[in-house]
């Protein structure tokens, strides 16, 4: 049998040794798991931005795989922690909303109130080492979820921004901005064919690309991205930089009449 | 059986393949060690960052733990490499004071100069690859203490700086700052029970609070941390920033008279 | 048996999941790998850094091990992607330039072709995600170099650049600058033998030393470091921010005649 995967995403950074404690908890009690990094540089106390990531890599780990996500404003206030069985993955977090995208799809969530997981000693301010961690050596051990306390009936859930639609266009916004400066939109894929043109800021875009390299070096250009999202990126540059903007910019799309405007290669298989 | 745990922590930083060279040696002599990074961004050459991080995370993991240390300002110079067995643990580093915490609770301290544990080729500048990493695989083989040298009669040995007491107040100073900008200082849990105030830099931040959500949002306030020592911090901020200072800056800790002015919530158990 | 290594080498950074998110890929096909990282810090773009970094760790893996490097400015092209055994161990890389050293010592250099190999569906710009997490772990799982596609008979290949000699002297060049600043030239180390005296950008460092304590605090110094390269470094201090220089800076090193000038401890075994 595989070992059970545990993965971790956080605010902490590297530099503390923060996450490095979490992983020495883990294994005290739980040898046998594998430990993966989905990222610790999460902007401190970004609840938005540990979700956007959290929903975009967890499907890309096996079932059974049971992910920790310790992004927490209310440390030490009395927030609840939540625990989420959701497409064959288990999933822990405070309830802040960061899970929100899990819990729809849940098959069960609970409250976590049964303190005897927990490190003997807890902290005040550092929940992922003295809670989350032996709850995730836990639920690596066999834990069931029912065990950790009765199910959540109100759970903070919140909302992506909504695309808005008319005849000739959609108008949606950046969600995300990676290290490479690209600004990833909540436009999908599929709202793409008919894509005649992209614009931010201002500036005209032209249609969705097949590949950077269909545009010119330096250039602006629109593409659908590895999150199957509409995103803005510069061929061999950093796009937030260049148009000096982030997380809530505006981006439109003009739509061709349907079959007219089509652009060819768009409609063909999403390979290279 | 579990898989021997190698912890690593290092000035090396992430970008170069330093560490990931250490761990292909490693793995190359011990492939069935579990290796975990406390970090590699210790401030370059800070021994005293690094033996806080280090004496802050290792009680984390499991008896057995080899942890490795090398933030090492002399390499290339005829200072030692410490091999220490303490609480249980085994620690490598060099002989510069990052030990120091754990050789004052050691039963074994040694000297290595058994080489032939060591690469067959050693670099001047990269001992982290070519003498400690071969060293963790060895100790993770099975090999003793106990081979690798005999034993250290005068290691370095640092102290962290004293709380000064008066009788009606204690002046500790800020040990560390992590990466959320909080003061770490050196007064403790216990020396807190009294605690009327705590004030730093002319600012007076009120008693030490339960919890960072008691304090206004962009309120400075103090707390005892996760590492078991009062902490100054601000909610939803950078207490480093706003105050515009740093490791070895002083703390004022006012006391109540005993039993008198002391807070209700701080007597309690130390749990959310 | 132990269990098969891949090592990972992007430009991908940690902040966003992109990395975590390829572990999940690999873990799913191939559970039972050890992920090591060599860096993800890689300039982006920079296929010169990822080849100076994957040649100079590649070598202290053991045999079998599987290298993924992914710094891939031609992601979505119809760039190849190639698959190669050199010296017992396996790579995977864009056909770049970044894998130049390994093919011209390869025993086989395959051109990927097989898409079934790769995931069920491929975006257009993360391949690393989508090609090369699964070439990895199918190669973990015992898939042959040969069923992923015919020779490479033209691969890229990129040269470092040649030391200058002349009777007197050699003149070198930087080829990368390390986290500490250490500058790291293309003089090796049998070319030091006789160097008398080495000077960048006019400041003359006396000859090679034997270890960083040897130069005066604060001072420049030039020592052969781990790579097995001369390099500039300072002791205690960042060289590259000191000389305001980087990679493609020239450095001399001026010849002593042999046997005459010989410096006695450069000529000892390259030992602490």
């Amino acid at each position: 049998m595989s070992r059970p995967i545990i993965t971790l995403l956080t605010d902490f950074g590297l530099r503390d040794a923060y996450v490095g404690t979490m992983k020495g908890v883990i294994l005290a009690r739980a040898p046998e798991v594998e430990l993966v990094d989905l990222t610790h540089d999460v902007a401190p106390q970004s609840v938005a931005e540990a979700r956007f990531l959290l929903t975009a890599s967890a499907p890309y780990f096996p079932a059974g795989t049971i992910h920790v996500a310790v992004v927490d404003p209310g440390v030490g206030s009395d927030r609840d922690i939540l625990a989420v069985r959701s497409r064959d993955q288990l999933f822990l977090a405070p309830d802040n909303g960061l899970l929100s995208d899990q819990i729809r799809a849940a098959s069960e969530t609970r409250r976590v109130i049964q303190s005897r997981f927990f490190a003997p000693r807890v902290s005040r301010t550092f929940h992922g080492r003295d809670i989350f961690a032996p709850l995730a050596a836990a639920l690596a051990s066999g834990v069931g979820l029912e065990e950790l306390g009765p199910p959540a009936h109100s759970p903070q859930l919140v909302s992506w921004p909504d695309v808005k639609r008319s005849a000739g266009a959609l108008e949606g916004e950046i969600l995300y901005v990676d290290r490479f400066g690209n600004l990833i939109t909540n436009i999908c894929e599929e709202d793409c064919g008919r894509a005649k043109s992209v614009s931010i800021e201002g500036r005209c875009l032209g249609p969705p690309r097949e590949s950077y390299v269909e545009a010119a070096p330096d250039a602006l250009l629109a593409i659908v991205g590895s999150f199957g999202y509409l995103e803005v990126a510069m061929r061999g540059g950093h796009a937030a930089r260049e148009l000096r903007i982030g997380v809530g910019a505006k981006v439109v799309v003009s739509l061709g009449e349907p079959g007219l405007f089509m652009k060819p290669t768009a409609a063909g298989p999403n390979r290279p």
